[in-house]
């Protein structure tokens, strides 16, 4: 790996993000199908293919030293390895953050974390949460600026359900307030699955930019 | 800036981190002022202390790529400039979640977020997490490994504390729904808090020894 010339390893270093970005998106749908469908099975999918992305993260950290130390890249080539470093801890977290949903099922199974009234709102913030994770990989390949600027719709979809979310708990809610608690967190980790989301396509703006707003 | 010599460009970086963490431990005293004094202005300035962190941060990430450009640093000079910016990273987040803290304070001022009985837990855990602040900046400082070691148990006694919170809301609380989701976020974001203090020593350690593991 260490005499690989620098495209080698460029490539290898976006190879590495691609992959993690599709692990990314495979842990939050299997974690959505975990909480919805009440599947052990598939919540202790996420819990396995969790420890693949945190050892892609470490590939990640590995490489880039031996990047930086034999090539020396400047300029925008520079700005592209430091990215991957934070590309990789967002991916990596978003991987926890789907582990922490599949967690929570996993300690209430066999009785479900979402009561039927709750079922629109969590499927709406699932496919939400899914979408942004399949565009977070399409963005990482075309690093185009629009597809980027879309992402942040879908958080705000995920944002405003975790808002509705909150007021039907609070309004009235027949299920008790342990059931209320384990629906605010799993809101709350389906939000800051896609702001971590957000952060990966606004460090591809910047590498395509120079410049950080999204 | 950029004529600084390479001595003088680290002194700078590790100066910066050192405020950061200053600032972050400011935070999360400041937001436990708030939260347990019910205290509007306390929450406020909290606001005000996490612009300056992300400023910060941002200056660390303007740093890095001078420095690596310029002097070309191996080994473990360059674990410390790209150690540093996680560090910055965690640090910055570190200061989120104490504005996270705020906002619920704000959000429910001028009635308070802890009622009587949940009190001495939230003290414990507000006291650990501005230990843990406090020691961050110490290994930071100290590079020390022990001292790096030592804020892993404030971290579990957080942890602990969490786990006591989340009982105690879900065995009886009178305080209704909306008061136990108020808690069990502002919990999870002392938790959180403290898990990356714990992320900024274990990179601490790593700069040290070279290996990761706390």
């Amino acid at each position: 790996m260490g005499r690989d010339s620098y495209d080698e390893q460029l490539d290898r270093l976006t190879g590495v993000l691609a992959t993690m970005s599709r692990g990314a998106s495979a842990a939050i749908r299997g974690a959505s199908v975990a909480l919805l469908d009440v599947d052990r099975g598939a919540a202790e999918a996420v819990l396995v293919g969790d420890a693949v992305l945190d050892g892609q993260r470490a590939d990640v950290e590995a490489l880039i030293p031996q990047v930086l130390v034999r090539h020396q890249p400047v300029a925008s080539d520079l700005r592209l390895v430091l990215c991957a470093l934070r590309i990789a801890s967002d991916l990596e977290r978003m991987g926890d953050l789907a582990v922490h949903v599949a967690k929570i099922v996993l300690m209430r199974h066999p009785v479900g974390v979402v009561p039927e009234p709750a079922v629109p709102l969590m499927t709406a913030m699932a496919d939400a949460a899914a979408r942004i994770a399949d565009k977070t990989a399409v963005v990482l390949a075309t690093r185009d600026r629009l597809d980027a600027m879309q992402l942040g719709l879908d958080d705000d979809e995920v944002d405003a359900a975790q808002e509705r979310l909150l007021s039907m708990l609070v309004s009235a809610w027949p299920y008790g307030v342990e059931s209320a608690i384990d629906l605010a967190l799993v809101g709350r980790y389906y939000e800051r699955y896609a702001d971590h989301a957000v952060n990966v396509a606004r460090q591809v703006v910047y590498l395509v930019t120079g410049t950080i707003r999204l």
